[in-house]
């Protein structure tokens, strides 16, 4: 083919994209037009109408998003109407009469206040659907869970769906500065326009509540954990309201980081020590003073001493002192504080991945009731893999909100199809051992292992102002998978996987299913090809974009790749054991002891936990080279099967989002070999062995990819280079 | 009404708004439906069909803009045929029989490379509509305008337009930097996502360029003036490349800004003096390696020695020497050099105003054929209103480019609906009496006055990934009227306001005449309550957010809003006559000696010439005082009625975009109030007169408004605040 004709194909594609155009801004709310006519009259028939008992802004904006879902799945109104047969109504208990309420007695009794049930009811003698829960937002849920049945073309004829979540609060973390860059955000820039606020309402915040709502997430933190304090200052205090009152029809609170300095850099005062009188007693003004604006504030989420961030440790206080005095300024409004144990000091030399829990646990049970202690997945930071966080089941008498962190800060960016509910169950799953068999992580997130009434999950926000919300078509799923297992902890990733997949794309199983399989595999995908067989942190210096495990140079020890692999010419890998920093020692038995020995540590931990020899002898009988090579090939050649899997959906999808999607993979696939080949590189350096047969030679040498410079990399402040 | 139902109110509208989105992606290619069937049935008989005589990207990009228009038209296909009557036929000169190109030879001779022509025609014995050029991006532009005819809903059976652009370069500079932020950027970030590239071609780069395109640009700088080098380090060339392939089909060359220091910040030189020969070769080699990759590179814009920016006066060498060198550079590929004359010296104490024509009229004739001189329209910087700049038409042996700001630095950011086109139009509209009487600002730019045949003109562009472009839904005209008078810098703005208004909104006259009259005395309001009577630059400090005529206290006299006031008890105004700074010795006579004295000076200009007493008679006979305290309380009112005007287009207008400009309607009310009162409270302490009576006093007390402060005010670098 000519260059011109090529020219000429290209472009024609390209405005292909144009005609056909699918953003995928509306994400899973799709409602896409039911062409099957039986089905549609199916559901026509059945719900002829809706009728709404009672009056308030959540129930205004059920019916709206039930109104407009109709029309875009049937083309015509969901019309109102106050009585008659196969009507949809929408009542909270309370507004239903007197004997159905008793009739609905155990349908009541089975849900929590924010739970809902769907089912077939008589009402005033006609036939109808019923949604109702305790509260208003239980009906909206109810609704949003409607047409989710819709949307999977599911029968309704004869629903009994009874659902509540599992966990209280359900908050997405938004590391959003006020200047609207995002920290670790890949999907361009914030979508919180502080400047116009509160004037300025753009459909994107009405939106994004929808998209919340949706999936049961009931908050959301508006900044960054590395705080700015100009956002609890009364200018921005007002900015805050405005996006509070859009959002509380949608049953969403908002929450702000608290900046521990505030108290000083507001220049009331000389110091910020949480025991000084006029301390407390600011914190306690402000919030009174945001509670008189908001009266539905959620409260405070702090990340203090902690990489650089004040806290009370600079005023010789201890956590405790810092989340009480915050704590006991929000109680009276019903506020609460979620503290973060992602602690790790400077200048203690123990292994980081000991620090939050030796610096923790001795505070079980003295935080104030309305602290929920924030505790990242694992020990590290947000590694492609690792093992759960030792403090879940080690604080028993302390509510543990588990932090999972949906942006891909060490996953690749918005760049790589990674589906990260698959790593978030992965943890929940886990067995802790700290109560016996079946202590399983999510237990103690949705506090029945400890019978905890406060509980929570927290999901950093992978949400920008692209077009299509996450950049990467598939980075939607990471939401949304963050939603649904903040609702029930227990969720299958695989079952989620096929609804966000059914309701983004279609419910056509020759997309579904091979689409399905590639994002459960994703992530073992990117384990393999970033940090295969137990490595971690071996990313790029502050930008954490690429691979980096010859970084050695920098200003702390355990910011180093090579803190974490410690790979020389007798081995690699961190010893962990009672032989090295022994960090098992907070993991209770049978973990402790099974994994002190290498044999007997799964694979996919073994230098997590092991400092072992390159000739180490792993089950399938070859060396650690061999395997550690062999598994970033495996990476690469998984990618490569995601670009040919891909490239059969194009009947299935729009072309927009087809071809989106194409060219992320490829960058994928780039990356993945730049993986390979650069840690390769790096390793056998020390592994002084061959590479295997089945990996290719690095197409540069290593000198190259330590060269390799990204100064505007995203998600870090420019200054930060 | 309780809040409870005002908050029920509140979301069934902003639900309403989502049902109907209109984001305002489609600026004014909207292509709306055709609903009048009779002119539907007119359009569709006339063109039964498509036929492209010869390919090419540019051809295939047309017929794609059609077929898709079309569709979006009429709800059908616009087919493919090779022969009939009432078919369209796209084709250049050389593609036609020769017959009828000898047929057409006047048509071809009126028009330049770029133009086009739309007429009947009988090709191979069929009746026809043809529109053709001597070039495909010709056929492009004439495509776009056939389809402009029909969102006008015009007559196209008898078509004959012929059209040419009056400027060669028709560029928009965009002040983007490689981290994505926009300096002066007010609607979002960049759309350059420079870490995705090469990579990943978004769609909104072909719709970028569709815009572009439809409205005759041809050129983009796609980097910010105060330029990093990195953009042209091999890394980056590859991602520009990816954009320019892009745009090439649309006939928009990209351009980028050169860092005059990049041979030293490469690491290559330990200079970058403009006559080092090193330097020269380094120039000669990076201009080499750019075309290699970029055929058709458009070249370099330079800003050099302004506001701390690198540039030939480092090594004692001048202007000319740097443009000259970088000219030679591109020379051999066809590239040009814009070299911007904003220039002013921290050292000089002479009047700002004065400095770019004195250090470059000495110049005039020395830089070389490729060189653009880039002159902004006015000697200050981008005020709501200055008289021309007097090196139009003082170097007529120099090429000068128009140097426009779409993007609103100091006309109220994205929230402020003021059209500027009326403001373009009242600068390439000024006699510059250079060449005696009629020797306008336009001809100097398109060349006609000193035949020049190189020309140009540039546009700071007001785009951002905001879902709509350019966040104020009327920020899109400034776009659109600035590519029109780009095209033909004699149009008028009333045209332009009237055909965006059409193109991007409706045809129906009820919205169009008063939308039209509101936009057209947008400019003059905004001028009111900004900047009455000549004043300027009394913008907040930075961000230029809001008012600060009492700031006094920056490192250089020049930025200091006091500097270019002078307010004091006596009077208020700069000098710039005979017994001032004598500025005005830069303007051509009769401008020179008129505007000697304030009585015959135009009042729009007053206190930018002259520096007169409180009580000083105006020719309303009321002192200057009353006249500056009017006009502003004029231009609030103005506001007002601009609100109220926007009111009545309800009916007319998607709820989307409606409520989108009220609010920011409501925001330019309370920003215009704030000027009013913030300087008014200012000048008062001068003037020590009363208010008169039709002016309310200030809500708040200077010292107030002093103390306001918005560090994270969009368009600038955190970093510099």
């Amino acid at each position: 083919m000519s260059i011109k004709k090529l020219l000429i194909a290209i472009f024609s594609l390209v405005f292909a994209v144009k005609s056909y155009s699918q953003e995928g801004y509306d994400l899973w709310l799709q409602y896409t037009k039911i062409e099957d006519t039986q089905l549609q009259d199916r559901y026509t028939n059945k719900i002829r109408g809706i009728n709404i008992l009672g009056e308030s802004p959540t129930l205004e904006v059920s019916k709206n998003e039930l109104k407009s879902a109709w029309k875009s799945f049937f083309g015509k109104e969901l019309a109102l109407k106050t009585s008659g047969n196969n009507l949809l109504v929408l009542a909270t208990k309370e507004k239903l009469p007197k004997e159905l309420q008793q009739k609905l007695e155990q349908d009541f009794d089975r849900i929590n206040s924010e739970g809902f049930f769907i089912k077939n009811v008589t009402l005033e003698g006609d036939e109808v659907t019923l949604i109702s829960g305790k509260t208003d937002v239980g009906v909206l849920y109810g609704s949003f869970r409607l047409l989710k049945e819709i949307q999977l073309h599911h029968d309704i004829s004869n629903l009994a769906i009874s659902d509540s979540p599992k966990i209280e609060k359900r908050v997405l973390n938004h590391w959003d500065n006020l200047d609207r860059t995002v920290e670790r955000g890949y999907a361009g820039f914030s979508i919180w326009d502080w400047h116009l606020l509160p004037d300025l309402i753009k459909p994107e915040y009405i939106d994004y509540a929808r998209a919340n709502a949706s999936i049961g997430i009931n908050g959301t933190v508006l900044t960054n954990v590395n705080a700015n304090s100009l956002v609890l200052t009364t200018q921005y205090i007002k900015k805050v309201k405005a996006l509070a009152e859009v959002f509380r029809p949608y049953g969403i609170q908002v929450y702000l980081t608290a900046r521990f300095s505030a108290p000083l850099e507001s220049g009331d005062l000389q110091t910020a020590d949480p025991l000084d009188e006029d301390v407390r007693e600011w914190w306690k003004n402000k919030a009174d003073e945001i509670y008189a604006e908001i009266p539905d504030f959620g409260g405070f989420l702090v990340k203090a001493n902690s990489e650089g961030q004040p806290g009370p440790n600079n005023y010789d206080r201890s956590h405790v002192d810092g989340a009480n005095m915050l704590a006991k300024a929000v109680a009276p409004h019903g506020g609460i504080v979620m503290w973060r144990a992602f602690v790790y000091s400077e200048d203690d030399p123990d292994d980081r991945a000991k620090q939050a829990y030796s610096e923790f646990v001795p505070f079980d049970g003295k935080f104030d009731d309305n602290v929920l202690v924030q505790v990242k997945n694992g020990p590290i930071d947000f590694q492609p893999r690792e093992p759960f966080h030792p403090l879940f089941g080690a604080m028993p008498n302390t509510p543990l909100m588990m932090e999972f962190q949906i942006t891909q800060e060490y996953l690749g960016f918005s760049s790589h199809l990674v589906f990260l509910p698959k790593l978030f169950e992965e943890t929940l799953d886990t067995d802790t051992y700290t109560k016996g068999k079946n202590s399983t992580v999510a237990k103690v997130v949705d506090g029945t292992l400890s019978n905890k009434k406060l509980t929570g999950m927290a999901g950093v926000a992978n949400i920008g102002n692209e077009r299509n919300w996450t950049g990467h078509p598939f980075g939607q799923a990471n939401w949304y998978g963050f939603g649904r297992l903040a609702w029930d902890p227990n969720l299958n990733s695989e079952k989620i996987a096929e609804d966000w997949l059914k309701m983004t794309f279609t419910n056509n199983g020759n997309f579904v299913d091979p689409v399905k399989k590639m994002m459960l595999e994703s992530r073992e995908t990117v384990v393999k090809y970033m940090t295969p067989l137990g490595l971690h942190h071996i990313m790029a210096t502050g930008h954490h974009y690429g691979p980096g495990p010859w970084v050695d140079n920098l200003s702390r020890p355990d910011w180093n790749p090579v803190y974490y692999h410690k790979a020389d010419s007798v081995g690699v890998g961190f010893d962990r054991t009672t032989s090295g920093s022994n960090a098992l020692a907070q993991y209770a038995n049978p973990i402790s002891e099974k994994y002190n020995s290498p044999e007997t540590t799964p694979e996919k931990f073994l230098l997590w936990f092991h400092h072992l020899p390159w000739d180490y002898k792993m089950k399938n009988g070859k060396n650690l080279w061999f395997n550690m090579a062999t598994t970033f090939q495996e990476g690469v050649e998984e990618v490569e099967g995601m670009v040919k899997t891909w490239k059969q959906m194009e009947p299935y999808v729009d072309a927009e989002r087809f071809e989106k999607v194409s060219m992320l993979l490829q960058i994928q696939l780039k990356e993945a070999k730049w993986w390979r080949d650069s840690c390769l590189a790096y390793f056998q350096q020390f592994s002084n062995m061959e590479l295997p047969d089945a990996v290719p030679e690095p197409n540069h040498n290593l000198e190259y990819y330590k060269l390799l410079k990204f100064p505007f990399a995203p998600g870090i402040k420019p200054s930060w280079n």
